[in-house]
């Protein structure tokens, strides 16, 4: 390999010759030889510096204190990284300075060298004519701008891929519940046989969950929406001109096309991340209502001859190397898996999140790497379960059938009519001499055959249907 | 010990004869010998129980399946609870079935009983004018009814003692940002000398993190709002009288005064508790918030001699048994504590709440039992480190002068008059020295005693105070 | 109530007139108003205590530091102590400081003023014989007794509760695999019918699971068997007298019965509680383990009609107070309830044990109190499962043969035979025309009636039976 | 792209026309579309596939059931795997199956392709020498495979990276034990200066902690070396012949020349995963410790004129894009980020290993994912510490010499001398008045100028040195 020789404030640096960073993107490389090949900073928030760097570079040119020339120059290199065209020139990991101060200088510097280029200059001249602290990162600091980035990146990420995920399956889940709402079936409590109800009551309880997750993750989108762009290294604002905090938010979020504002108060926007741990929070939610619904899922298809084999889902792909002809709930497994990743990564975030000092959190780099994570996995988790599984979703009738039928817990409709300690009896007698219900009821003498039949009708135990 | 004999639909159980409890509580006590003198069922679910019978009498009286006499008596016994007379009632611990039931019939039996007894029964008599089942539990299920009970108590315990404690020490803090807020000091960033702030500046940031907290927390009073009650068995609500849901709210509404509503979705009301994870996790935020704050407090106020020592706090006790007047910041460790406590018991809720199957979620008492443990933490723990902590903190003036005054990272006040390189060069000549920033700046020939004395005037770096 | 007053280093207390505690005990009462009714120290770590100051008067004496009248008097109050008889002497919570002191300074209050009264004085006396500070303590600072406390009382929990617990679960279940090792029944796997195991194959699974918790627990004796006593302050072993560590372990293993060391390196004792987390680290993995056997438990015991219904476990008690006649696996709720919860308190323990700083740990308290609670928690759990539930697993024969006779997934058995892809399409077109494996297999011309029989035979499927 | 057809159980499927990858992988694909750029199986599975397909063969062999020119045409590409020139073949995603079918399908598709093209054929033939199922996968099934892989890739990157890199830090940091072994500082506790020792004994602590993380480790690896394989379907070992298991066993040993054994319980090994979690746990358990020692280096080297600063560290890069000459403890970040990491990745594997149903535990692929994540996180991360931080550390003595002789707590050398009570108002006084304690114990008149001279030495107050 080729190198050139680049300089910071701590002296020269070998760099590949044709890289567009600098000595300290290089230092960086070699500093932190951790996870390179997995753990890369994630590229949503490198975008979301290119949203950053071009918004700051046109606030600094309203402000005046920035060139026409050199802020143009610094907007196209960011248009060029938005597209994608620069993604091999961040090559740092996560695991950094945890401020991100490194992957700031590693935007910084690849804006400065690329804009040098296009404006004619040579990779290998002493002096560009965009300077990456005094010009890409002028009125700026790492500890604003980087998080800064985190808000951006997870607030396009909740509303571009988590939400629109979950929202593609609840609406195929409310379909489901709608087109299954008289399939009377059994209930299960305690995983026990329990009083009737409809499928689509049952999978109503599913959209229900996803509706209160959706309004759980909107619900943190307001701290999400507060940039701490303007607090500059601790909070103050040093070394910015005045109305940058607002001005900044303000081409933010027109860049963006998303409701961003400058953070209120600058000094906890830098030294605190509550607000990634407070939506995260809700991601874990969401998680946890996943868990639920594939496990059901999962259970309510086993079989399918020894299992409960309620409903049928799609079969997808052979389940065993082994078993010919099996078919298994995959996405189920798939969606569970996510639901326990997300969970272990609430619990990255909230250490991270409790161990900021003074003035500065510094594990930003795993707080929105973990962010990032459980954010994009239940987005195209949901989205592969849905289309995977979810809208192939069948009663199988014949079962279903049969299960309500032997209820025993159809007794329950007697209560009223007899009560508790009648009722009881009759269902453990019948269970123990295996009989049915009614002829149960009938021999005890409670009830006579007609009003059993009167009584006891599943289909008029499942409330109002709506 | 003395007995009587009791029955439920199993058979006959002694239980002691002057406990105003029956059968099932007594086969719980003996089913589940787990942790039985430090894990009782909290008595904040027992209290909210009381609050939701007496509103399901209430309710069957107007629907006209439960007469007069009875719903007075029960709401009489009810009452009693409220008021602490029957505390000794409740042996139950939280280790027993996942729905709650049993703890719903140790309600059910002690309120039947000790109505027989008002009535002018005995509790020895075989027939009691009030039935567990019957009476006290009609037009109920323990299914809808724990979890009512849960969000009742879940709700009461946010409104009523973890905010107003939050908010005490917010209050505080704020009146601590306002009376310092002239106080200029060094800032730190990665635990680094970095640009002044005000200690003004540095505690607003953490009002800011609680205002943030009190809004997450009420954006998930909505969810915890809607009561299962009306759901019974499966969420079909079987065995209610028409409209029984909606009542029932009312009067639970009315009782407590708080804003409970009947839940949209019944099934979902009893086969998840989202609610619960959601609501914790902003608890858990809050305890993020708490573990920084305190960790600052804890840091800023070290030494007295070899520590930062920039803040004093009140001396509240000696603080070793070896170290003769040694003095700790022990409140700032107890919050600490509950920091690492709340977040634990953020996994232990989640790990419940994932594990639901089918039409009910039976880790009910584990889940209400950690998140009142953290929300009465929170808030006591607030009022704790705030009478005894933060409202003593005062400033150290000398040191926080001395700090700021050798401060090396002034330097960063000429970045926008000699270019960063430059200021860089003075900082590290300065520190590999052991000079002043201003020795240094003018040693290097890039600033004039005069210049550095108008540029680099730290009271000038901390921004508009407002 | 009556007081008298207690003096400290800081000045006057009131303190209750007959209480044994003093002015350092009251006050933190007074301080630490934090869930004081249901987070008391555990009264484990008081009777740690009552080994440990016996044991350092003992050593103190030998070493001619302490006259034998002031030592037989702390040996015999903390006989007092582990006898029970002072329990009410213990007032104060978790929630205090992080190092325990003050519930060191409530037991060396308590030893010496009662030890004051046992030698005829009052509580009254302004002077006491034995002083809290320069008797009791001597050769101690809290720093190196709480950890000590911490690690007795844990190791004594483990050897005492919770390893007792799980061998006794692990014995049921090892007799169950041996009466139930020619059950044929069907397997699954990812909840779908699989090839046949024996249901003594099943269960001896969960054996080698408990089998493995133990040796876990087992490795981490030794880290919790050194102590840090001798350590005083900071490690340094600051005024004790020559020997005194060595010595005073020997003490407190001779008083206990178990294999206590001196800790090799001091410093690390105090500053940090590894030996907790790794300890912690094994009951949280037999915790996962619990929950895994539980929820099969649970499972294969579902129904009675529209379940899995292959075991019986013992009715304990009404299961609903709403549907009569029902029966849940109650034990298994409380069960993996209880892994709920030692999986959260994993996180808890561990977030106090990553955050010590320098010489001393201050997350001790809630550190050992979520570890007594785990070790407590699944030892009794344990023997709770054991008694009411795994003695009492049956096998139903009738279910078990119906769903093993009916897989599908004995087409395995072909494999080897007919080739991996004619077995699958066998099973595939028996599931979609609802035949039996050996009509769609002879059908298919791939098998003769008589090779079928020859070739699938469960019994033959299951392996060695060991 | 071009596209050839390929076929299983259940149809066609097109797949790259250059692909040795067949229709399941290709499935897996199309029914996974999540995060499939950044959550690739780990290779370290991949590699383990490898070493575990080629022992099978080898096995087959023995056993007479597969051919001698199979066998070895197997073990070619296996050997071709584990030189990395099949890595691009390798496309599937951790959100998969649970147990992780579709990745030893991808190996024995692949393993079978190559082969077959290696024995002469062509990819697009119908018909392959080698079959994924029958040759490759002989005597196996995805749910012996998958585990036994799990458990070859954990040992691996135990022994060669995890311990090694903790044992680099841990004989570093004995290095600098030993350099300032008598370099006295001094102690603090609760944050607050306390009595001195030496900066040696401070950093021997830290050696002690890793010595116990090392032993915690290692005590894991007997259950984490046995193996699944042998148990296929279920763990009874159907289609295996005889011997099978302790033969493959074997040759996978020699292979890798790791210790495995054959698991002695077959059915434990599929249905959980247990080992994973009780070796995470002792994972997490050394990235507690890495927390604590890290914090400490970061906050002793904090400063330089604001902070604690009795350590230096290495200057590794700029440290603010803001402030010119910052240098931060950029490696103590790196590092306690990696503990955040790796706490969050136990709750994910606990979560997984809780979860499993029956025969199997379908969380695999994502235990192992995380397992893997911090087993590499840790070990890289001790590294780059090492290297670029602890072999760095060099005491500051100036401010060292001058914290511990301005401390307060010196007066604690006193104790044995004047008793606690008097030592306690010298320092508070001396707290209070801001004197040296010397003069103010003169002051009290409770020591002779020259007693105070003679008794109170820092050096003397550090215990024995070893």
């Amino acid at each position: 390999m080729e190198f050139r020789i680049e300089k910071d404030t701590m002296g020269e640096v070998q760099v590949p010759v044709n890289a567009y960073y600098g000595a300290q993107t290089q230092r960086s490389i070699e500093n932190f030889k951790i996870a390179q090949d997995i753990n890369k900073m994630p590229k949503e928030i490198i975008r979301a510096f290119a949203y950053l760097k071009k918004a700051a570079a046109l606030t600094n040119l309203d402000a005046g204190v920035l060139p026409k020339e050199k802020s143009d120059l610094i907007g196209q290199v960011c248009d060029e990284i938005l597209d994608g065209k620069l993604d091999n020139e961040f090559p740092l990991v996560v695991w950094q300075t945890g401020s991100g101060t490194q992957s700031n200088m590693n935007v910084n510097e690849v804006v400065a060298y690329r804009a040098h280029v296009i404006h004619g200059g040579q990779l290998t001249d002493k002096e560009k004519f965009v300077h990456p602290n005094d010009d890409v990162n002028k009125s700026q600091s790492s500890n604003d701008t980087f998080p800064t980035a985190m808000h951006i990146a997870a607030y396009k990420m909740l509303v571009e891929t988590t939400t629109p995920g979950i929202k593609k399956l609840r609406d195929t889940l409310a379909k489901k519940a709608e087109a299954f709402k008289h399939v009377v079936k059994i209930g299960r409590t305690h995983f026990m046989d329990a009083t009737p109800l409809t499928l689509g009551q049952e999978i109503s309880g599913y959209v229900a969950q996803l509706d209160h997750g959706l309004r759980a993750i909107n619900n943190t989108l307001s701290h999400l929406s507060e940039l701490a762009l303007g607090g500059t290294a601790v909070g103050t604002g040093i070394n910015t001109p005045k109305g940058y905090s607002e001005n900044v938010a303000a081409h933010i979020a027109k860049l963006t096309g998303l409701p961003f504002i400058t953070a209120p108060n600058k000094f906890e926007a830098l030294a605190a991340h509550d607000a990634i741990v407070e939506a995260h929070g809700a991601l874990k939610t969401v998680a946890v209502s996943l868990m639920k619904i594939a496990n059901d899922v999962r259970m309510l298809s086993s079989g399918p001859r020894a299992g409960i084999g309620e409903i049928h889902i799609p079969d997808n792909e052979p389940g065993s190397s082994i078993m010919p002809g099996k078919v298994n709930p995959t996405q189920c497994e798939a969606l569970t898996m996510i639901a326990a990743q997300v969970m272990g990564n609430d619990v990255a975030i909230s250490v991270g999140g409790a161990n900021g000092h003074f003035e500065l959190n510094v594990f930003k780099p795993v707080m929105i790497f973990n962010f990032l994570h459980s954010a994009r996995l239940i987005g195209e988790g949901c989205v592969s379960f849905n289309d995977k599984c979810a809208e192939g979703i069948e009663p199988i009738e014949a079962n279903i059938r049969k299960h309500v039928e032997n209820s025993l817990m159809l007794v329950t409709a007697l209560n009223t009519k007899i009560g508790y300690y009648r009722a009881a009896e009759i269902a453990q007698k019948a269970h123990k001499e295996g009989t049915t219900l009614k002829e149960m009821a009938v021999k005890l003498g409670y009830v006579t055959p007609e009003q059993f039949d009167e009584w006891v009708i599943p289909g008029n135990m499942v409330g109002e249907i709506k």
